[in-house]
């Protein structure tokens, strides 16, 4: 028989006090340098969406490249990057947001997507959802779909996966880490 | 008769003075987001190395990490990021590489790649060949034998995929712009 069960939080190597003290940080490299364990955490993502309509596939700068262009090459999609503001050339439109410390701001190219596209939005980690929620945004403004907002990882305790529900937005998370 | 030709090269788009005045910026955002053309490009580099024993695929952060994960995920590959130095926890390495103005630094984990492993070294255009050299640098200190350095696009103009070919490094891309 084989084994249908997958636990992807095994595989999520922990990392106390990066990228500063009191912080455990959630690493996926752990995760993607094993074949069987990259292809099975994809796998969930494309079991998750593979009967459904998507037109495009929306990864977010950086590690949501990493898990968003395999899902849209799996999916039969296309992949449309959101990136930091001052990396995509073109028209673009961006939203800005608040970190601990200041702004940060991103930015996606208004060529591609349509009204009524229908998207999944991609990242690998909802903590605050402050990405997250700008990067929604701008596929709103867009008027662009969002099928579900999906991480392999969520941060309950630090409120994102909440604010984006709140937003209206569905959201998924493949397994959860508390007391972050 | 089903066609058979892809020209990559039509699916890029050109942005002139970007990100400054008198560079033609190649932009591979027009590639990614039509799903067949997307589907096209990933499957040039999957048929290339389908039949080779590849370990890992190693993708540079970002756009690298665009076509170097679904690379990855359809050759039964790892997926290892190289990022600029200070993303990735844990036990890494670095090496620096001058810029225009400067230098800066990527940087890799050392938990993962074991001396001998074969891998594919991804980015998505070879310009100077300086983040490229610097990670293949970081790949030949954890003695990795690096099967082959691939791209999209390559500029010879700027003498990258030269200077990497003098380090020994088989390199290919599969279209290339002069006058860059």
């Amino acid at each position: 028989m084989t084994d249908s069960t997958f636990n992807l939080t095994h595989h999520i190597r922990s990392i106390p006090d990066w990228p500063k003290k009191g912080v455990i940080f959630r690493d996926i490299s752990s995760l993607l340098e094993d074949r069987l364990v990259f292809r099975k955490t994809i796998d969930l993502f494309v079991h998750r969406y593979f009967t459904t309509r998507i037109d495009a596939v929306v990864g977010i700068d950086a590690r949501g490249f990493i898990i968003g262009a395999p899902l849209a090459y799996e999916l039969n999609a296309g992949f449309i990057p959101v990136r930091k503001k001052g990396k995509l050339p073109g028209t673009t439109i961006s939203e800005s947001y608040s970190l601990e410390y200041g702004e940060a701001e991103v930015e996606i190219q208004t060529d591609w997507l349509k009204r009524g596209d229908r998207v999944i939005l991609i990242d690998d980690l909802i903590a605050t959802g402050g990405t997250m929620l700008a990067a929604a945004s701008l596929l709103q403004q867009l008027g662009v779909e969002i099928v579900e907002a999906a991480a392999i990882i969520d941060l309950p305790d630090l409120g994102g996966s909440r604010k984006l529900k709140e937003a209206g937005i569905t959201v998924h998370a493949f397994c959860e880490f508390e007391g972050d």
